[in-house]
């Protein structure tokens, strides 16, 4: 047994290193493609999407089959499922990335300094990028456009739920990418549920992957702060707070509130904790609750809030660290701005914070203190997406602290070099 | 024994976590002061490092004492070595820090998106930056000042050889700090020759270090790539390439090559390798190699460079990979710009890689197409330097793919997040 488990891994390993020396290659074959063939390219997986839906269908039912076998809750099925309109909007999904501006080669600035030579920052592509990801089909065609669109090789890992759908839909990229004249390694999915696979990954298959783009819950984030050897553009939990200050417009408040948490509870920007400012409390904690509670959402307060709204739940220090993606709210009583400031210190993963208040000084003072991705003053959490922001798609929300925060496009898969034009300078 | 290890392990580790702490402190003080508050926190550390020249030099003389003692070259003991002159360099490169545009709470873009959300990209702090070097005790203040005006806060590790020196500078630069009201805490240096602090730098402090930025030789390019749980911004080997194609001015390629390879032979981007067009190696080579002969260059040529010129010795597969950092190049023909492009493919560390050629369509190729941080037409690898660039200071070149690449000034020792302003949006 030991013998089959250590050849199972090695043979693994050889198959994971294969995948990064092909995705290596194709990202090589991409840098040195137009904008214009990353576009036709786009436009072909679109049409390539379209033409399998059949296929796709079946996949997904395989997927569904298993899901409801393995005792997926409704709403997980739900993201599951692939539907004629579904894969018409991953399809349509396509066609708008293919729209999108082309980010590589653009020069960023260029200068010349004082021994004559000609300076540009120009865009280039990051390289290989590794996805790993969990739950829904869709992200495999967004996952892979995004990358062809800023020019990157993209080794994908699905979720095992949704393997057979993901397979589906790399197989007919893929076919898109060799129509268009791409190479087809550009777009790879790991076609294993072992989840030793998501290791070699981490490893960075000897230096064949470039970044890893994690999306999903606290056990990948564990996993992904415990073995990544390269570099990580995370998009991993979103404890959102929105807080509710004394100078706050208590029907904006109302209306803010009830969309952060409840529009959709299961997205990542969604509010997880409401913070209100302990002055006025009084007032704003009461109609707060009733509105919340009016929209099917579970409230647990600490004791301050809980001694205003009584049939609230009590919230433990787990509360304030718990990212619900569910109909429930964490509430706290704060000492003005300050104190909800203290508070997110505390306990914010990087994703989106907001404040509702009319006065300005205060907004802007949150605004600038807070140490976010997004800060947010009058607006609702959930407009944490990069198509909300006007960037297009997005592969998701980084919550790290380098190279990007925030929605993540096109834009910011891409890295840039210094171009320099001399006319022979030596460097004295 | 095991149990006093063990508790010597334990207590660093005590030490570290709580520099970590304090460093982090430090960093979201920091973040709240303006750029002027800044600028006269690196005036006052000026100030205070030249009130302290005598004990800095007494300190270095203890470093020298051990540097002696160990048997360093005479190139590393006159790099370790302070002067009052030098010191005056310090402290002059201090005030030329202080001199540089603030970068954080620069709006980087500003827009506004159809629901009426006003959206700002806004430059902020990275944090806490654990920067890892070694030799020229001149680094420990031009970090701690590069991170300082990016409003960072440091926690240095300095190379055994310099400790002292490291020290005396560091305790100068806090009560600079400390006169300007500001954090002391900004900078700090690990006053441990133990090499395990290294080790706990990498693990990034239960989170309390954003980013490493190393800089050094093989030995800790290889504990960064093994060990580092954190985003690493890594200054690492500089094997740097210069391709003299067939339509290259001669005079003008030898003196690039020279200037490229022996203005100074220590520094990262010194050329490490010389890539000739085999079409014209014929004329071009000779002349090459004897310029760089006379300039004191010992040549290592592969079969067909030696053919031309029989007195250079061997070159083997590990020249390609060696960064010698001294007056040693290796040598090899290509197939034109393609075969260059192959090689630099292959063998470059992703620093400054360069071409020299009177033909446009062909550099335009080589840039366009080799992939490092900088990439050259017509001018010496040399000019790879922050300075240089006219980007000011310097903490090193970035020869990773993400964040940075190429010289990494108080810009790039920045993020971002998006400030979102609203009027009470909720998202349909």
């Amino acid at each position: 047994m030991a013998d089959t488990a250590s050849n199972d891994t090695s043979s693994l390993d050889a198959v994971m290193r294969s995948m990064g020396q092909r995705a290596r290659a194709a990202a090589a074959e991409l840098a040195q493609t137009t904008p214009k063939a990353r576009t036709e390219g786009l436009l072909a997986m679109a049409s390539a999407l379209g033409d399998a839906q059949t296929d796709l269908i079946a996949a997904n039912q395989k997927d569904l089959e298993t899901g409801r076998a393995k005792g997926l809750t409704p709403a997980m099925m739900d993201r599951l499922a692939l539907t004629p309109d579904r894969v018409s909007g991953i399809v349509e999904a396509l066609r708008e990335v293919a729209r999108l501006a082309d980010p590589v080669g653009a020069e960023i600035a260029r200068w010349t300094v004082p021994s004559g030579l000609d300076i540009a920052r120009v865009r280039t592509p990051l390289g290989v990028i590794g996805i790993i990801y969990e739950a829904r089909p869709n992200v495999t065609a967004d996952a892979a456009a995004l990358c062809l669109r800023s020019g990157n090789a993209a080794l994908l890992r699905a979720g095992s739920e949704s393997l057979n759908s993901a397979l589906a839909i790399t197989t007919a990229l893929r076919r898109g990418l060799a129509e268009a004249g791409l190479p087809e390694d550009a777009i790879q999915l790991v076609d294993t549920t072992d989840r030793a696979a998501v290791g070699a990954m981490l490893s960075g298959l000897e230096g064949s992957i470039d970044v890893i783009v994690p999306r999903g819950g606290k056990g990948l984030v564990a996993r992904v702060q415990a073995e990544a050897r390269v570099p990580v553009i995370g998009h991993l939990e979103g404890i959102c707070h929105i807080y509710v200050d004394a100078a706050a417009d208590l029907q904006k408040a109302v209306d803010l509130v009830v969309n952060a948490k409840m529009r959709r509870t299961g997205v990542c920007g969604a509010a997880e904790t409401l913070l209100v400012d302990q002055t006025a409390a009084g007032t704003l904690l009461p109609v707060l609750a009733k509105a919340l509670s009016e929209a099917g959402c579970q409230l647990r307060g600490d004791e301050a809030a809980r001694a205003l709204v009584p049939d609230m739940g009590p919230a433990t220090e787990t509360d304030w660290r718990t990212e619900y993606l569910d109909a429930i709210l964490s509430v706290r009583l704060v000492d003005g701005v300050a104190g909800a400031m203290d508070h997110i210190r505390t306990y914010s993963t990087g994703h989106t914070e907001a404040i509702v208040t009319e006065d300005i000084a205060i907004a802007e003072r949150f605004l600038a203190g807070v140490d976010a991705g997004i800060v947010m003053h009058n607006a609702s959490t959930q407009f944490a997406d990069g198509g909300e922001f006007g960037m297009g798609a997005e592969i998701g929300i980084a919550t790290g602290r380098i190279h990007a925060r925030g929605p993540v496009g096109a834009e910011q898969l891409t890295i840039f070099k210094y171009v320099v034009r001399g006319t022979g300078q030596t460097r004295p």
